[in-house]
């Protein structure tokens, strides 16, 4: 692939993290918008947990059994929070840890998340340009039947399995997009839109003022991949998601959420059936594996999306 | 010895804790109040060196061979921060990390550092009461031929090289002392100094406004221990701050410091020969081994100036 194609991914977090890793490896010309409605503080530290499973993932080195997180990774500090009585739920490892401390201290002295995860990124040998959504804080709040819970109160803490009755992306209205952001959506040659989920990961980006607008009207060639294989999610609560909130819980159901926002929908080869449905809607529909694994098979489907645009 | 007799133990780190673990171990009931015009912030981090020394020496986790920092400790944070571009000259240990974090976290929430003192070294399982001296922001600040440096920079960055031509204690005029300060030195039964550094340890202690007039004016008996042994300090820069600010490097040059604020100089056997002089001060005093070491040393220390006073 050639360096000149410039090619902008939204993405959220493993999903995202992993058609970026095969984007990279293309040699294309690589952006990556990341979904920052997740950001949490916890401990007094600020956790970025998108941005840093990107990070580390086109870095090389994040956690490859898990997708998130560092490989050969310790827990010290995280135990010795436990001894102390902290109610230390949400895993940080102690390389991963380095990580929050840091743009903890940025943030801190003033720098803005841009600027912040230009450096850690830099710092970990990442090439392409990574950017947050937004330097506002936008939080998503999950109603459920339990209540409203912060989104990783609903994810780690209780492990996605409250039913998802709404969704808020707060402060979302009030936020402006990173700087970057909206020429990176508008100016591309391809804007992909990772298998993320729809509404935890994709819908806060969109939801920033301005990156809807950016994505409608882009002159790119917009693709947007399937987090829905034969009607299941590959990974975490997409299906549950979609299902709760009265969307079919098919690649139809996502392509009815992005349709007149992308040309082109990509659904695996089990989903081959759904074709017809899809292309009414108006889509171009690219049916091949969608199932990524390691670097290779990531890097087939980041060249079959590109060449599709 | 009998958990009746209340003592109160002014320390810095290692050498006032050593001793504070010596009073602890013969079973008086034990407060501490600490130096905290060392703390500084790092990474975002409130560190509080001296009470963590203290905390983990009476909770019998320090690390036996330096005096300070945990045993069994390992340093992954520490590595990653430096991989990742960050100016990491402190030695911050995983499990040490759990401290400042935790610290800063509960800071951050709005407790006091006595507060969150008393929280973390209770987790620890320290039984004494272990007491910040202020809850406010006191900072020794330290005039060089290179310029006024923090402490930290001082002492770690520069490892305490430069000579030292003036001491600041800034924020001491408006700092209050923390609650129970005062009343642990008015109304203990004994008080010890500590062998800890004058200048550097004891002497911010006292610059607080009350901690001064209540020593002055404690009923307790009142037993300081000299830091300087055969004109040597035991430990770090004490023998070179007496001697650039112009005081003799000796347990004589300490007792005149002390003359006033307290009843009886504790001395080396090394330094028999000064008895006189300080007799002279106005002062009693023991001569003894005043090497600590181990436990059983510092218990034999603690038995014979609790015995004397």
């Amino acid at each position: 692939m050639n360096a000149d194609v410039r090619v902008t991914v939204l993405a959220g977090g493993v999903g995202g993290a992993k058609l970026a890793h095969g984007v990279q490896r293309t040699g294309a010309d690589l952006t990556v918008v990341v979904n920052t409605a997740d950001d949490t503080r916890l401990h007094g530290l600020d956790i970025s947990p998108d941005l840093d499973t990107v990070a580390y993932t086109l870095a090389g080195v994040v956690n490859p059994e898990t997708g998130w997180g560092r490989a050969d990774e310790s827990f010290t500090t995280l135990e010795t929070l436990r001894s102390l009585g902290e109610d230390a739920w949400f895993l940080l490892g102690d390389k991963d840890l380095a990580m929050h401390v840091a743009r903890t201290a940025h943030l801190r002295a003033g720098a803005t998340l841009t600027e912040v995860t230009a450096r850690l990124a830099g710092a970990l040998g990442v090439r392409a340009r990574l950017l947050p959504m937004t330097d506002d804080r936008v939080a998503t709040l999950v109603d459920t039947p339990a209540g409203r819970l912060d989104f990783q109160e609903y994810f780690v803490a209780r492990r996605h399995a409250d039913e998802v009755l709404g969704l808020t992306y707060e402060g979302a209205d009030d936020a402006a997009p990173a700087p970057g952001v909206l020429d990176a959506v508008a100016s591309a040659d391809v804007v992909l839109l990772a298998p993320s989920n729809p509404f935890l990961s994709i819908a806060p980006i969109l939801a920033v003022p301005g990156v809807r607008d950016a994505l409608a009207t882009s002159s790119a060639r917009r693709v947007a991949v399937s987090p829905i294989v034969g009607g299941q999610a590959l990974k975490g609560p997409a299906a549950a998601v979609l299902a709760s909130l009265g969307h079919e819980v098919s690649a139809l159901g996502v392509a009815r959420l992005y349709a007149g926002l992308v040309d082109v929908m990509c659904v695996d080869e089990r989903d081959a059936d759904l074709v017809p449905a899809i292309r009414d809607l108006g889509l171009e529909v690219l049916v091949t594996d969608t199932i990524m694994g390691a670097g290779p098979g990531r890097e087939r489907l980041a060249h079959e999306l590109l060449e599709s645009a």
